[in-house]
């Protein structure tokens, strides 16, 4: 198989990771997670499911389209796999074809469980059958498509003389990928070590265009360590999630499994295309939009991660930083670079910081965070990355505003009936008058329930602004 | 050394743990994590860092005190050990062993730095003295306690032929744990396991009397399978926190490896003394009272890590559980067990169902939760533990109520000065005297910042409440 010492990063946040439970984002929010996986450098990026549902279909094939194509000018160097997931039925393969076919560089992903738990369980097929069915589907995929995955289901739970047999078919009949998935999070380093050194050496018809992947779940807190463990034994792509989001207790960690890599470079040898510096914004991006929060003690992006509180260790930090740190923050990304800029600065400068922090804005966007800059700047002497940050996710990272509230009006207790009186500006059909005053704009905007003058409710409901003096 | 089948859980929820950034704990709270990590089983306690201060010190003999001793009637069987941890030099250790000497077993860890980078730059002191510091104070701690623990901090980095010599003086001289740290979370479980087996075969003095312990970090994400390597080099014990929590990316999570070695018991041959089927209820608890939530998707105790959302997992779920799940729920207290106790049901069963829970309420309490359990029946058909938990923590985890709310009106908007009327009950001086009506005993209790009885206030600080009909 592939024996370089160069890991393919196969990022599975927006398949994967997007099944964690309650993790639902929009199509819109992930065309954007793709595009800053992109530029962070994953080599693969598994865009979701197409015979989910034709919404998960259209999802990927956007997502193929606009981040799977190079810009105008730009080479194919970087440009990162799309791949879609498909059972093993033609139905859903074409589906995953029909979403992918449109990126510079398509693949399909297909699976079948070979565990006996599974195939007696959730397929009720018997081994013969699935070697058959793998085969059928593997060339049936690569008539379609040039790169074919195939991934053994539960592989961590099933006999490994088996595995050489369903993974020899595959290869026989076009797979150029095959990840080995520890589905259930069963495994231990060891264990995962020698499974896929067994594949490598065991599987008929294992050659040097096919790479060997690894694909882990943490139920046991283990996935770091038994995708290394892999690594080790030779995998050279590794399939991971930003955050370590998914099913369960989640898939492995991309930027744990980057960052192992990078930092012991001497024990492992062997590079990624990760640019870590963007680890950390990317980690926000994600827990924003799926709404999946990031413990303080999460492993290279919790916000204690680079934190030292006990007395000892503040003392020998000052006395030298790698008394007690082993990354420098700001080799993923976390830092306090100042802009030095106050209110006297510019635009220009405001423009390259955002950039750098990754965020493209046109001109108008570019005014209005300008205007809200100058605020800031106005308040707080030191403006630091954090602040920018949470500047643009307020201005940008929202719904279109509709209504304006222009008046409000409460009075409730506990005696007598509660009653809310406000004034709505639609702004859909005024959008060409400008609002009745520059204050206005500064109000906090939000979505009423209904747009009558006058309506009751409860107290609780009511929407706590910053009353204008006067 | 130690080498027997049972593996010792060594808990530093309480120190190393309570090192977390803006995880400060009150001495009362405590008081009751050390209560609740002794239910759950653990063997050592480390309860604090007396020297720290006199607060810290004085919740660690509390500790030793009410927890470090057996009940009347009780064995001592399971009585923990109680450590305190101290630097290497006399007035640490001194304060160490005024903190624990109460407890039935007391235990001094002590630790100095030997690592190349932490001897030069933090300690600046060179081999030899380093050599000489730890035999002095080790043959110090001893001359107090009948059982020292020895930790070389940063041993990750250490050059292991230092350690061996650095560890037969800790066992000359009457160390009878040797903790072998990797401190700043660098190691790979390889690496652990050859510094592990290293130690144990070339420290000149081991014997059957000596335990050897690993505490790892999760700098890498690497901690737990550390942890679980140095076990298989022979390690005996564990230093673990509860949530992983730490300084930094935390600590190695208890749960994750006791889940492990239960889970994967044909691997590893070996037992803990942990009652798993509390580990939910003390992740909850530890996590209330440092204010450090836990991820969704964090193996064992996170909320995600028994849910299953996508409808291939669902489907094989449903076909044999087994097919996605390698720990039953109920296994660490994770279940919607339900209480099948109507509005017509008893205090007994309520009673036997927190005390299963953990809870142990005296008769006033009994009462207050068994009013709530009633309300609560009356809105809800069905209660599982969840609810139980809530009530439970709403009713007695908070503070005593000073003031009671008796009425309350608002009026505030863009136009006009906001205004708020209350009317308050001082409860402190009128605490024989019943309340004016049995319904203002379920207005919600809030604190206001004065008790005058007509005060201007924002809007926004007003407490939402039901309101009473009528």
């Amino acid at each position: 198989m592939t024996n370089t010492n160069y890991v393919k990063i196969f990022d599975t946040t927006l398949r994967d990771g997007e099944q964690s439970p309650g993790a639902t984002m929009t199509s819109a929010e992930k065309l954007e997670v793709a595009h800053h996986l992109a530029r962070l450098g994953v080599d693969v990026i598994e865009a979701g499911f197409p015979a989910a549902s034709p919404d998960d279909l259209e999802a990927v094939r956007r997502i193929a389209l606009e981040v799977g194509n190079p810009a105008v000018g730009e080479s194919d160097a970087r440009v990162p796999v799309i791949a879609g997931l498909a059972r093993a039925n033609k139905s859903d393969i074409d589906k995953a074809w029909e979403a992918v076919q449109g990126a510079r560089k398509p693949r399909i992903h297909t699976f079948l469980a070979t565990s006996p738990i599974h195939m007696k369980h959730k397929l009720k097929m018997d081994p013969e059958e699935v070697v058959q069915r793998v085969a059928e589907m593997v060339a049936y995929a690569r008539s379609l498509c040039e790169d074919v995955e195939f991934s053994p289901e539960d592989a961590g739970r099933s006999d490994p003389e088996f595995l050489y047999v369903v993974l020899g078919e595959a290869i026989k009949s076009g797979a150029t990928t095959l990840n080995i998935p520890d589905t259930v999070g069963y495994t231990t380093p060891d264990e995962f070590y020698r499974l896929i050194d067994g594949i490598i050496k065991n599987t008929p018809g294992m050659h040097d265009g096919i790479t060997i992947s690894v694909h882990c779940h943490d139920d046991l807190g283990l996935a770091t360590a038994n995708t290394l463990a892999g690594i080790r034994a030779g995998a050279r792509q590794a399939e991971v999630t930003i955050n370590g989001i998914g099913e369960r207790a989640g898939n492995t960690s991309l930027e744990e499994v980057v960052m192992a890599l990078k930092t012991r470079h001497p024990v492992f040898g062997l590079e990624t295309g990760i640019q870590t510096r963007q680890l950390a914004r990317v980690s926000r991006l994600v827990s924003n939009y799926t709404g999946i929060p990031v413990q303080p003690n999460k492993a290279i992006v919790g916000a204690n991660a680079f934190a030292h509180e006990a007395g000892i260790h503040q003392d020998g930090m000052l006395k030298h930083q790698t008394t007690y740190e082993i990354m420098r923050p700001e080799d993923v990304g976390v830092n306090q670079t100042r802009l030095v800029l106050g209110k006297h600065s510019g635009r220009h400068a405001l423009r390259t910081r955002l950039a750098e922090l990754g965020h493209s804005l046109d001109e108008v966007e570019l005014d209005q965070a300008f205007t809200r800059f100058k605020e800031l700047a106005d308040r707080k002497k030191v403006i630091v990355d954090a602040d920018l940050e949470a500047l643009i996710a307020d201005e940008f990272y929202r719904p279109r505003d509709v209504y304006l509230l222009n008046d409000m009006q409460v009075t409730c207790g506990t005696m007598g009936m509660p009653t809310a009186t406000v004034r709505l500006r639609d702004q859909t059909e005024s959008s060409t008058r400008k609002p009745p005053s520059a204050q206005a704009q500064w109000m906090p905007r939000i979505k009423p329930s209904t747009a009558s003058s006058t309506s009751r409710a409860n107290c609780s409901s009511s929407t706590s602004m910053p009353l204008p003096k006067g």
